[in-house]
Parts: C-alpha cells; sequence; structure tokens
C-alpha cells in the first residue's frame, strides 16, 4: 500500500468536491434561508481539507491494484463524510449521523432518505441533496466501466474487450479517455431530459433536480409526494424512459451514436433487461387487476414507472405500491435484486449476472447428462470464461450472504420481516424505497442511529459490488 | 432410457410399498376404527398396480445414470401417490389432494400437515403417517450417500472417496452394501431413541412415532401440540439429542462404530454444524430475554430444541416461535434455508455446501490480491476439485431462483411476505413449520388445492436436491 499516493489523490477528490458545492449556490442566492452561507462553510472547510491532503502527499505515477481498492471505498466515503456539511450547516437535517444517511444515500445513488418534511428544506440544499446523485452517478460510470474492470471485480471484465480499458498492471490514460467518453454520454442524456422536463412545465430547479434523480437511478425529488407530485403523464413517461436509458449500459448509448439501432438488438443483456421489465409490467398490471380505476393509459403508466423504477434502482414513486396485492410488491421487491444494467448507474446484482447464473445452471444440467464433457458458459457463441462466472457466482453467493445477515441486524431492532427484508434489500441494492416500515410513502428517519449506520455501510457495499469495500477488511490486504 | 427397466424396479418398490403398509396394522386392530380395513384395501391395490408393472416388465441389469434420475423422482412420486391412499380410504383425509399433501410430506421427510385435529385420526393412519418419515429417511439415506453421487449430483461427490462407492457408468452391487451398513446405523438409533422414549414414558405407539419424526427429521407427531404434548425434560433432551444424530452425516455415526469420537473431531462439516447450532442458540437464548420467565433449564431447552429441530430441518415444536422477538424467528428463517448435514436425513442446502460457499467466497479475494494466482478452494489441505465447487454454486443458484421464484406463487394465492417465504423456505428445505400463517402452531390446511400441489412439488424438488426433479424437464434428457 502506498498511502501517499491515495491521500494525495483524496485530496485532489474533496477540491473537486468542494468546488461541487459551488454549484447550487445560484438556487440558493433566491431564498431567505441560511443555505448559501452553509454551502459556502462546507466547501471551504472541504477545500481546506483537500488542500493539506493534497499538499502534504505528492502525486504517484504508478497506482497499482491495491490502491485502486482504498482509494474507491474512501473516496466515496470522505465525499459521503464532507458532503454531510451543507445538511448540518444549514440546520436542515441536524445531526451527522441523519446527514451522513443523507449524503452517502445520494452519492451511491441510492435515494433512501430521514428526511420527512422534504419541501421545507431550503432550494440550495435540496439541489446539493440531488446534486450528489448526479456525482455520485458520475463515479459510478467511471467505476463499472473503467476502474472495476482493471481491479478484477465483479465479472465486469466482459467489458475489458469492449471498452478499451487497461489491461496492464498499472492505471494508465485510457481510462481517463473512456470516462471522458462516458461522461459526455451521461451529459448529454442529462441536458436532453431536463430540457424535455422543462417543456412538460417544469421549472428549472425541479427539471435539474429530477433529472439528477433519474440519470443517476438515485431517486431524490424535490416533492413529498416524489413524481406523483408531477401529474403530467408527459412528465412521467419522460422520466420512465430516461430511468430505462440510465439503467441500460452506458457503452451502448456510446455506441449507438456510431452504429445505430443494431447496437441494442444485439446485445444480450439488454434484451435480457427488456424482458425482464415487460414480464414484469405484465404481471403486475394483470394482478393489480383489482386496484385500477380503469385499465387505460395512468394504470399502465403507473405499473410501467414503478416497475421500471424499482428495477433500475431508482426509486421514484408514482403510486404506493404497498396498497397493491402481495404479488406485485414481491416482484418489485425481486426486482430490488436483478437491479440495472452492467455499465449503467443502476445498482443491485445487475441483468448481466442474473442472465450470467442463469446460464450457468443450465450448462450444469448439460454437464449432468454428459458428466464427461466440458460445457462451458456461452453467450452468443462465445465462451464466458471460467474465471469470469465464478466472479459473478463469488458475487451472487457474498449478495445473498450480506442480504440473509443484514437482515439479522435490521430484525434486532426489532422490525418485522417485511421492513428488515425491505430495508436490506433498498440499501444493499441502491434502491431506496423498499417494504414495510420502509415502503413507497415511508423514509428511514425511525431507525436508531446505529441503524442508519449499518444501512450507509450498506448502501457503500453494494455501490462498490461489495468486493472493492470488503476486501479492506482482509488482513493480507494491509500486508506487503 | 430404458423404461421397461424403470418400471420394473418401480414395481419392485410398490411391492415393498405395499409391505410397508402392513406394518401399522397391530396399532390399528386395537379400535373400531376402520383404519386396518383401509390399509388392507390400499395395500392390496398396491401391491396389485405393483405386481403388473414388476410382471410386464424385465429387471435390466446395467442402469445408467440417465435411468437412475427417473427412478428416484417417479420413486417418490408413485410412492407418496399410493402411500395416501389409506388416507383416503379411512376418511381420516377424505381429499386425495390434502392426503397427496400428507404422504409427500411423509416420504420427503418435510413435516408440513394439513391435519387441523392430529388426535381424531385413528390409530393405524397415523402410525402410518409417521412411518411414511421412516421410510422417506432409509430412502434419503440411500439416496445422499450411494445413489447421488453416483448422478452427479449435489456436490456429494466429496463422498465418492470416502463412502466406498460406485464411480463407474453403472450401479454396482456396492450400492446395496453401502446402503445395508447405513440403513443398519438407522435402524439401531431409532431402536435406541424408541428404547429412551418410553424409558421416559412414552407408549410404544407414542414412542416409535416421534422416533419415526425424529430420526427421518420429519416433524410428524401424534399430538396437536407437538413435542409440547410430552413435556418431561428428559423426553425433549432425548429428542433433542436424536435429532441433532438424524442432522449429522450417518457415514460418520458408522465410522464412530469403529474409530471413536476422533471421527466427529477430525470431521469439518461436523464441527461447522455445532458451531452453527450454539451460535445460533446463543443468540436466540439472549434475544429472548423477555420471553423467558427464567433464564434456567427450561429456558435453554426450549431454545436447543427449536435451534435444533428447525435446522436439521424436523420441525418439531416445543415453543411457539411466532411469540418469540423477530430476531429469533428470523434466525430460524435462516436456519431454514442452511440445513442438516451431507449425507443426513436433513433437508436444507446441507451445511456442507454452506461451508463450500464461505470457503469458495474467501478463495475470490485472495484472488482478488493475486489476479494471475490460482487459488483453490481448500478444506483440511485437501484441494475440493473444481468440478464439485461449481456444483455446489449451481446447487445454491438454483435453491435461491426456486425460492424466490415460490415465493412468487404463494403471494399470488394472497399470502402476505412472511407466509409465502415461511411456506418456500420450509416445503423447499423439508423443514414442516415456517413462518406468518404456516408458522409454529399452524398448518397447511388453508392452502387452495392448488397451492398443495405446489408446494407438494417444493417438497419434492428439495428432498432430491432440485437437479434429480428438474433434469426430467430438460428436453435433452429424453432425447437418446
Amino acid at each position: 500500500m502506498d498511502l501517499r499516493g491515495v491521500i494525495h489523490l483524496l485530496g485532489w477528490l474533496l477540491l473537486f468536491l468542494a468546488g461541487a458545492m459551488l454549484i447550487p449556490l445560484p438556487f440558493a442566492l433566491g431564498n431567505d434561508s441560511s443555505d448559501h452561507t452553509a454551502l459556502l462553510a462546507a466547501a471551504g472547510i472541504t477545500a481546506a481539507s483537500g488542500l493539506i491532503m493534497a499538499r502534504s502527499t505528492s502525486l504517484v505515477r504508478d497506482l497499482r491494484v491495491r490502491e485502486g481498492f482504498a482509494i474507491v471505498t474512501f473516496g466515496w466515503l470522505l465525499a459521503s463524510a464532507f458532503g454531510a456539511l451543507p445538511f448540518v450547516f444549514s440546520g436542515a437535517v441536524p445531526s451527522y449521523t441523519d446527514a451522513f444517511f443523507e449524503t452517502i444515500s445520494g452519492f451511491t445513488t441510492t435515494g433512501a432518505t430521514i428526511l420527512t418534511d422534504i419541501e421545507a428544506v431550503p432550494s440550495g440544499i435540496l439541489f446539493w441533496r440531488s446534486f450528489t446523485h448526479w456525482l455520485g452517478g458520475m463515479g459510478i460510470i467511471l467505476l463499472s466501466l473503467a476502474i472495476l474492470p482493471f481491479l478484477g471485480v465483479g465479472g465486469m471484465q466482459l467489458f475489458k474487450a469492449e471498452v478499451p480499458g487497461p489491461v496492464a498492471d498499472k492505471l494508465t490514460p485510457r481510462v481517463t479517455q473512456t470516462a471522458k467518453i462516458l461522461w459526455a454520454v451521461y451529459i448529454l442524456l442529462s441536458v436532453a431530459e431536463t430540457a424535455l422536463l422543462m417543456l412538460g412545465g417544469l421549472s428549472l430547479f425541479d427539471a435539474l433536480c429530477q433529472t439528477f434523480g433519474t440519470m443517476a437511478t438515485g431517486g431524490f425529488s424535490t416533492k413529498n409526494a416524489s413524481i406523483a407530485a408531477f401529474p403530467s403523464p408527459f412528465v412521467q413517461w419522460v422520466i420512465i424512459i430516461f430511468m430505462f436509458l440510465a439503467g441500460a449500459n452506458f457503452a451502448l448509448h456510446y455506441r449507438f451514436a456510431f452504429r445505430g439501432w443494431k447496437i441494442y438488438r444485439d446485445d444480450r443483456e439488454f434484451l435480457v433487461y427488456v424482458t425482464i421489465i415487460g414480464l414484469a409490467s405484465a404481471l403486475i398490471y394483470v394482478a393489480n387487476t383489482g386496484v385500477w380505476r380503469n385499465f387505460g393509459e395512468p394504470a399502465i403508466r403507473d405499473t410501467v414507472f414503478q416497475v421500471v423504477s424499482i428495477q433500475t434502482t431508482t426509486g421514484f414513486i408514482t403510486a404506493d405500491y404497498e396498497q397493491w396485492p402481495m404479488l406485485s410488491q414481491l416482484v418489485l421487491f425481486l426486482l430490488m435484486f436483478v437491479g440495472g444494467s452492467a455499465g449503467s448507474t443502476g445498482g443491485g446484482i445487475k441483468v448481466l449476472r442474473i442472465y450470467l447464473l442463469l446460464k450457468f445452471v443450465l450448462a450444469e444440467f448439460s454437464r449432468l447428462l454428459h458428466p464427461h464433457a466440458i460445457i462451458p458458459v456461452r453467450v452468443r457463441q462465445q465462451t464466458i470464461p471460467r474465471d469470469v462466472v465464478m466472479n459473478v457466482l463469488g458475487f451472487f453467493v457474498l449478495y445473498i450472504l450480506i442480504f440473509a445477515g443484514g437482515t439479522l441486524l435490521i430484525a434486532a431492532m426489532g422490525y418485522d420481516v417485511a421492513t428488515s427484508f425491505g430495508a436490506v434489500a433498498a440499501t444493499l441494492g441502491n434502491v431506496g424505497p423498499g417494504l414495510g416500515e420502509v415502503g413507497a410513502i415511508d423514509n428511514y428517519a425511525h431507525f436508531p442511529p446505529i441503524g442508519k449506520w449499518i444501512l450507509s455501510f450498506f448502501m457503500l457495499l453494494g455501490r462498490l459490488e461489495l468486493y472493492t469495500v470488503l476486501i479492506l477488511f482482509v488482513p493480507a490486504y494491509w500486508r506487503r
């Protein structure tokens, strides 16, 4: 471990974060609240801390895999620790625990909130809250398509071949190049959604904040009623479409620009992604027969909105799904585990992994019928390397084990089965709303502080693909 | 597929089953009910069917792997289909659906019941009900230690080296030999438990029936209150000990006879099994602080009884655990997934598999730190073959996927989250009682017929290690 190099980079991250804290200022200056002073004070402290860290160390050019894990994990943690300051300074969230929960929920694009009255929060702080989503989403794109394949985490090595990325043992300038391309896509889509939402009648402030929540598959809204507060069908369909795009692989969107629709049609994960959304929507639409007042566009919209919102792990709400039949709730609950596509801003296990798991199980059947044959897992005629399959399997096992252990921790605080399962699935999967007492129209305010720290940890774990965080707890990691 | 050979063997199975139906007769003749005529009629029909099947076909000496799957699956199904007859004929269970559910619950050693008043059932039928457990347990020992390793299912190949079994492509006489040895252990333990229970004051009838439920890790009792109806601490501790032994690998018990205690001490799975029981008991004992009237022997007994009963997937009850705190209930729920040891009569995923999964996940961390090294999964310095690891992983993934899909089916019938999760976990894991409306003191009578057939299927799936049943649905299986 070369700690100097790590601290240096984290210092620069804080300087960048301090700069980001200034962006909400135009939306803060308009009102009488203390939010602009809170933002300025937080930016000052963050910048000073970053400066001290960056100046007291120096850039190490050849960072290795080991340092990568520490930079990613501590990067998200530090950003959340400092990003919480505006909430505390403005008085909008007096407790630091609550503020940290809200901020890591933002940066991990989870969208689980401890706010009981969102609309009472000053607009500058509200903007910052949504902006943490957007920054987190930017980080995730960098992470999932450039850094994680390099670190060997989470089956994303599949993309090694697709996105020109580093294969040697050092972080090369290629990462920067890949990141720039994908960020361009991210920014373009964000601009497009903001424009469309403004066309739908939203103010620039509301349009930007909902866009941040959408493109990052985050889920923070500026309204207590979430997206139900914007009843326009046009607005809701725009959000559905952009949630859908944000839950798909951003590398596809980039390549679409050059090679057209066939890019989507030829991508197996994308097809599975669309199929799951279609099947889940059909199932819920039918199961909700007793719920719908009529079976027209509003019913279809509510169904598709909730399915896309939960599967992409956004967590926006237009209908209180806890009033829906058990079957519909359980479908949504299972979608929380599926999550978005690999290389998207979505969380969860990821569609690609679920698909590979199914392929693997089917291959096992063939192996039983032909015990002496070697039967690889294939996707579109391509053999998936065994290491990648093992990696995906390991991730799935770890995800389920952490989920199971996590429910015990929440149940130990006296919560019922539905709430325990819902809270862990929704934080680990970076969804936001869960079931029971953390359902569609509830929030996380009622958790004791220890519960909020545990759930914050689950958000981080899920967001950084488990291994990136957990490896820091392996003694061998710190040995040289 | 050589169907003739399969049908021939299944014919013999029915003849054996018909003989088994005569064993409850001594307990049926003592009362005025119609149970002895029901048993005789059922035995007659079963014998006639078996005779027709066996006579119209002929023995095929060289059965292959493919036939093995069909024999095992259809064997359990046919035994349940005919074993249900005494329930229907006696009028104790008028509906055939209910009778089939009860019988497959018996043969799969699940212990889920549709009876609302067990004590009203004539004693001969009650004996038959418990006896199906014992026969099923006998079948499981044969299955898990002799047949499944041969079929290549479920990671039990680990035992290839330990139990002298067949490795060639044909069922050899070795299977018979292995089975005889292990059945001797099973019968000896059963005799011992029956004697001890009679020493504790139980009638021969009650002692035998509780023993059948214990040794098969089944859970059918002769009393509405399950084991709570026998309040003697001696009796309850005897049952705890024998449940514990039934949930351990029977091959260990056999080798213990020759090599003493070190056999247990040196077995990694056994140590993990004991550790899980110990940790779960400690956790529940502490979590139940508000439940206990005092913290003495009765509290310890209730805790250990429920932990051992659920983890070994027996399902006997001495305390209504649904009155316990959520944490305790959730611990029991997770134990349903762990299940007994490999080579025991217990169900669930099995301790050995859970242990290998943990080892595998840890190995993945090492692989991240040393990307170019080959890091095998090791147990006691022995490298576990990669095929076995893949097999265990495949089983786990399939188990979780079936569980998830299963909960949707149950929720579709309008059941809540706890009941859906509980019913599927308890049938797939062959436990019996679950959570919610299928909790400790509830039963399965309230399910609609379709629900009972679905849950029956889950019992079969779980008992036959998933693959054995599901492979029959693979088109390639039937092709030649």
